[in-house]
């Protein structure tokens, strides 16, 4: 065996006992809350890949979009057949296309009602919130009520918050947290949304 | 109308024309290099979330898994039986399990041959190598060959890059980049794996 190997071979049988490890103090049991924040590409996509894996077991997955709902949306689709996935999608669409707050603030009203529904449901797996936190932020759902239903569901379901500028008080509960960090977006520098990637 | 929703609306016309300005300047339409890196949750899980919605428009997709090969993983599953969808792993499984350097050069060699197709083939939406980075760093994969097969690919070609510590070359190179940045993260604080959610 050259120098080369056996260096790469104990530099691997360390990082194995390292992981061994921690695998070995990671025995706690139930559902999660994760969110994905930060100014860069991939929340809501880690999201749907997420969404695409609890499905690929036969887990029943509940999906809220709070801003997307108007747009095309290929995973949407890829997924629409399967009986275990539920997605609401607020009507209005993009806030800033309705400027009308009282309008947003209904219809937001109405999906958080199916969000609250799915978090007491213990058959379902997997919630998505998607974009959740504009909705606090722009103060057309109470901090209050989202931190009561994550605080009162069911302890093996997992609920995932996505959205930029996440709340410290929802980041303060959460299991995993990721900041995706933008350090370069095509669309900042000419590249159209393109189809089947971006949307 | 209150004073609060004139605000609201003149602060929403104001944000949609940032962004309508915006999505006027966007009009370079072509294939992308797309790199999610950092130490976070959610790399991989985008890239499998972007699969999913390339496959939602029926694009086809090229997936190399560099190093989870023999985890379980829901995702594949759910989409295994898609024809416009192509997966291959490297047999080795995770490389710090093998500790054998010869034996994993060859495993990722082999499935790079099936990348450097899938990178060659204008029917192909949607090449993701995923947790390449790795394979660079340890020296399996020239960093030459990566860049070459990268520049020489279809116009209309996008490739999703994952791992951590992506290479500064191939950073350089790309269209969009997010650095999944770890805040917190349940398995260092005794959460374990969960079925559905991190696999």
């Amino acid at each position: 065996m050259t120098d080369r190997n056996t260096r790469h071979k104990t530099a691997m049988e360390k990082l194995k006992s390292h992981v061994d490890d921690k695998v070995a103090q990671a025995n706690e049991e139930r559902g999660q809350l994760l969110v994905f924040t930060g100014n860069g590409k991939g929340k809501t996509t880690a999201a749907w890949g997420t969404i695409t894996r609890a499905l690929g077991y036969g887990y029943k997955v509940g999906v809220i979009q709070f801003i997307k709902g108007l747009w095309e949306c290929g995973e949407r689709e890829r997924l629409a057949e399967d009986a275990n996935l539920e997605v609401h999608a607020m009507t209005t669409g993009f806030t800033w296309d309705t400027q009308n707050r009282d309008a947003d603030t209904a219809a937001c009203q109405a999906v958080w009602q199916e969000a609250k529904r799915l978090m007491r449901d213990e058959s379902v797996y997997l919630v998505v919130l998607d974009e959740l936190t504009y909705m606090v932020k722009f103060g057309y759902l109470p901090l209050e009520e989202v931190m009561t239903a994550l605080e009162g569901r069911p302890e093996e379901q997992t609920v995932i918050i996505t959205g930029r500028n996440a709340n410290r008080e929802i980041v303060a509960c959460a299991d995993t947290v990721t900041e995706m960090t933008e350090i370069r977006h095509g669309f900042n520098h000419g590249l159209k949304a393109r189809r089947g990637i971006d949307f």
